[in-house]
């Protein structure tokens, strides 16, 4: 058996392992770990990747974050980057290119051979976001004329490729027949023929469906790879799972930054600059939406004058309703994202958030109306108080429902711009309730 | 080749196909399909499963949600329910007993036989949302002193194991000495000893670690199954990477959730029931924070009515550090659950909080101060407003940093408590300088 590497002695053995030694080992270590010695000890790094050979330099190039890649390419001689291009899957050389500059592009394409740079110009042409720009060409193709031990050779000789997960049928024109897994060829007898363990009934991707229409695939059916495929069904490639994972953490980020009110691109270890650039443009629009609610305050400074109390009541009717909507508006724009609100259970779910809106107005609407009435002593500005909010409380849920929804019909991202049009809704009519029945009542509150 | 199935003749097959056209074309469907397709359908769902046969209508049960299925368990016979369980993995039935009273959990035990009883037992001691409450317990352990051949031909003898992705040697105390993946199973030619494929640095997960950790080390490795092992290394499950991709899932749902002020369970077709008890709690704790904010403005109730503008320009300045703070917070949290917040960086990403604080105060600010200006046609007015609010947009981002990092540093969820602690912050502080301001300079402002 090889020899056993703990996290101590790994950087020993990377700085001063015999050749032979580390020829034998290097490829029981994950390249995610000898990535993560690099970042943690990066004056030793330079005299580690100088001692791995091609495979093992194309794994970390394609474990590192895509605009880090060309960092620890560059380092290597032109003839170097030659060969570890060679070792790398295309859709990981496709993603380094979008980091480049055209420039550098042209340079990394040209360093590759005549096959693979035709395969990555092919994918570039894809929209990133699409299972196109997300698949890798490397995958294996079989004619399922053969047997289970006729293949297990076939394999034996052909040990490049990465994706073995399942193999695929294709006829001569690269047309999709059918897959096999390779749990089906371990467990079946070595005479066994290739067709009788093929699955025709292949679970296909369409090169132009969006990643997450991908990944909501991969969920569902929990497959390790599936095959992606043009309209007259001809096998472009494949997508892994792994590759889904980041996917479906990409769009999560997405949703919580828009959710937010912040770019999805901005990370926690954003530059100032950047961090700046994604968060202006949101404040700028909540801005309008401040001065909308606060027209709305001064329409009806006359009646403040008169009983000041009203200002300090005012921000617990919208403040609330702002709550409410909140919460009403992340549960929905969370069921479009995972799929869970669809035509059928619309209107069920429509009801179920007046419902809730309701609810909430009496109980809120009470609490609220009881202090108001407390503070003042006078039941009739608690009773505005709690019209107000209950009001506010079911347009606030009935927003929550209704504006993420129109904005998915109108193919905008609904986590975007949701939560600025409900406060809007929340704080101008919170507003406009509030101080408008305290002035029809103004009387009686003075 | 098999039968190929279309989604409109599948429904066809299942009713009316032959026994014999049935089972040969039945393990190319995914059960998936078979499950939506009786969702879809429900009058015939009876009609369907009837005609399934015992280990179809397992990985069935497996596909659906957890709390529906006992729902179609329910549906057989005392003796088919005790096929169907043999042929489950022990999480999934771990997972559905997790749904169950107590009464229906003890029938279900005791209709499998006694080792996967055993193991289902010992699983439901382990922590739901740690690695031993997802791992499974079926897995391949072989003795690493055979070929390559006698290995394929050990499979070919055991096909019932789902989870032969890997192979774990094991020594006779079952503890854990290697993996050999089924891939350099099917490449090495078959007279290879499996001890020269044999990975001795296997990456193993602890059976207490919480699945968040899991699925960050499935993130990292890109594993397709990874192992669980307890203090001393014994082989105790696996966990396969479709598990992870639910928990993956389940985590951001969570954070979504507790951003927006909802109970991570809640979802949009929970019943009005559930989401009124999920959302109510939350709206009485933000209900303490706006009569917290209502206590700071009733303290310059003098001020207000003798400048009545005031009311109408101070919930701008709340508003907008509200905004600020939940860009701020949405970041750190985000950071914080993907694990790109760290000691390394907090001092960097603290100092560029602050800055992005300063900036869109002195933007934000200057705008509000000159749309104050001349709204009230009074420089000192506009001054306040401006000065307020640039203090406000810093504390905001403060906030935003400090608050979900001690939260996490408490052990409490950043995202569960960080949007009602942020708030409180802008509100108070924010009315409390833009009126504090304009009551010290009140004689410049009437």
């Amino acid at each position: 058996m090889k020899r056993q590497i703990t996290k101590d002695n790994l950087l020993e053995l990377l700085l001063h392992g015999t050749p032979k030694d580390l020829q034998d080992t290097i490829d029981t270590i994950h390249p995610a770990d000898i990535l993560d010695l690099i970042h943690e000890d990066p004056e030793h790094a330079k005299a580690v990747l100088n001692r791995l050979p091609d495979d093992i330099l194309a794994d970390i190039v394609e474990e590192e974050e895509d605009e880090d890649k060309y960092e620890i390419l560059k380092q290597f001689s032109d003839n170097r980057q030659r060969n570890i291009l060679d070792e790398m899957s295309s859709d990981e050389i496709t993603d380094l290119i979008g980091e480049l500059e055209e420039d550098e592009a042209e340079n990394i394409l040209n360093k590759m051979d005549v096959d693979d740079r035709d395969d990555v110009k092919k994918l570039l042409e894809f929209e990133p976001d699409s299972a196109g720009g997300i698949m890798t060409t490397e995958y294996i193709r079989i004619f399922a004329k053969n047997t289970v031990k006729d293949t297990l050779e076939f394999l034996q000789k052909n040990t490049d490729e990465e994706t073995t997960y399942y193999l695929y049928v294709v006829d001569k024109n690269d047309v999709l027949k059918g897959v096999v897994s390779l749990r089906d060829i371990v467990t079946s007898p070595f005479d066994t023929p290739m067709l009788s363990i093929t699955n025709p009934n292949v679970i296909t991707i369409q090169y132009d469906e969006d990643q997450e229409q991908v990944a909501h695939k991969f969920e569902k059916y929990g497959f390790i790879l599936m095959p992606v495929v043009d309209e007259e069904n001809h096998m472009l490639g494949v997508i892994e799972f792994d590759d889904i994972m980041d996917v479906i953490q990409e769009e999560n980020t997405e949703d919580i930054h828009h959710l937010g009110g912040v770019n999805k691109e901005e990370r926690v270890d954003s530059t100032l600059k950047e961090s700046f650039q994604s968060r202006i443009p949101w404040l700028i629009v909540n801005l309008f939406t401040a001065v909308l609610a606060a027209a709305t305050v001064s329409m009806f400074e006359t009646t403040i004058s008169k009983v000041v109390a009203l200002a300090t009541v005012m921000p617990i009717v919208t403040g609330m309703g702002g709550n409410a909507g909140t919460q009403s508006l992340t549960i929905v724009v969370r069921g479009l994202s995972l799929g869970e609100l669809t035509k059928e259970n619309a209107m069920k779910i429509l009801l179920k958030e007046l419902g809730v809106g309701i609810l909430s107005g009496i109980v809120i609407g009470s609490v609220v109306a009881l202090g108001a009435m407390w503070m003042e002593s006078n039941p009739i500005f608690g009773l505005v108080t709690g019209i107000a909010m209950f009001l506010n409380m079911i347009l606030a849920n009935l927003a929550g429902y209704f504006i993420p929804v129109i904005l998915e019909k109108c193919h905008v991202d609904p986590a975007l711009a949701s939560g600025v049009f409900v406060t809007t809704v929340t704080d101008v009519m919170g507003f406009f309730l509030f101080l408008g029945l305290a002035t029809m009542v103004l009387p009686f509150i003075i």
